[in-house]
């Protein structure tokens, strides 16, 4: 592997543990085994490590959105199949993780809110579009409400002022909204096949 | 009406209409036929009138709540009868209203949100265990978590950015956020109760 690459798997593994605030560049380096010299050839700050980081982990997330709507047999499946996506990304994540972010690395964060308008959003629509059309989804839902509500529903569950982590994992939190928000949506016939999915 | 009653309402009816931050002393004083030396006999300033309208809203907002359980005979009936509640409260609601409020007048937003954590919170959570306890709402739910989230969506359903006001009505969000609320809980029986209360 790269170097550059490495500092940034590194950088990922560090901050996604301990959160973005109290990883240091020393840390970094240290981790390494390199000179935090050798991470100033490749990164500006931390914040520049943050922001490629994001970069590559939206193109990433893109990836594995395409890949679960090339496997999936319908929109159920795929909500489904996107909940072990969220245990296997979040279950070593900090939450305060993408606090941070927000609250330190505005830079990052605007990728992340642009990734979450222009691609989170369109998907949902799509998804909540097909799932009408395939009898699964109620049709009097107002998919643009539910869509953007969704997509803030998502961002709230890695807010440690509203769920306290020591009482629920971010990945208990996730799955309880996700869960939640798709039987909001469901028809009788949704709800059947769904609950085929459930494990038993 | 007592004079500082009527200030109270005839800047409750300003707000609700306009906003917060677009209203001044001068527009109430004017729109009562009084002098602004009246207003500032019972109001140290506009925040002082915003702070005392909250207050008394927010105890009226328990009475309502009080007698919609003392007049319903099941939690599905009462949350029907909340949707009410909600067209009646904010279909003459401008919804930067909270916004400003928010923004501007911190000692208000803190009435609200210790409101929102002590009262309905509570209130919420009182439902959440009866409807499980009378099978309407699914047993598996995690309260605590579909609880908080829920406190959070109602004030979601104020926030401009979010729900553009010129593609929605306050009304419309709130009423779409709180069906798909209660059907994401509700078990067979429970759907079957909930769906004999819609309007055909």
């Amino acid at each position: 592997m790269e170097i550059k690459e490495r500092i940034i798997k590194k950088s990922k593994e560090l901050f996604f543990r301990y959160g973005v605030k109290s990883v240091t560049m020393d840390d970094i380096a240290n981790e390494l085994g390199i000179s935090k010299k050798t991470i100033y050839l490749h990164f500006e700050d931390k914040d520049d490590i943050v922001y490629q980081l994001f970069l590559g982990e939206m193109v990433e997330d893109k990836c594995e959105w395409d890949d679960l709507y090339n496997t999936s047999s319908n929109v159920i499946e795929r909500m489904v199949k996107s909940m072990e996506l969220i245990k296997q990304a979040f279950s070593e994540v900090n939450p305060t993780t993408l606090f941070d972010i927000k609250k330190y690395h505005p830079r990052a964060w605007n990728i992340f809110q642009e990734h979450k308008q222009r691609f989170i959003l369109e998907n949902l629509k799509k998804d909540l579009v097909e799932g009408i059309e395939q009898g699964y989804f109620r049709s009097e839902i107002k998919i643009d409400i539910l869509a953007k509500m969704r997509l803030e529903q998502i961002e709230m569950g890695f807010d440690p002022h509203i769920f306290s982590i020591t009482q629920h994992t971010l990945v208990e939190v996730q799955l309880e909204l996700l869960d939640h928000f798709i039987r909001g949506v469901l028809t009788n016939k949704g709800t059947q096949i769904y609950n085929e999915y459930q494990p038993k």
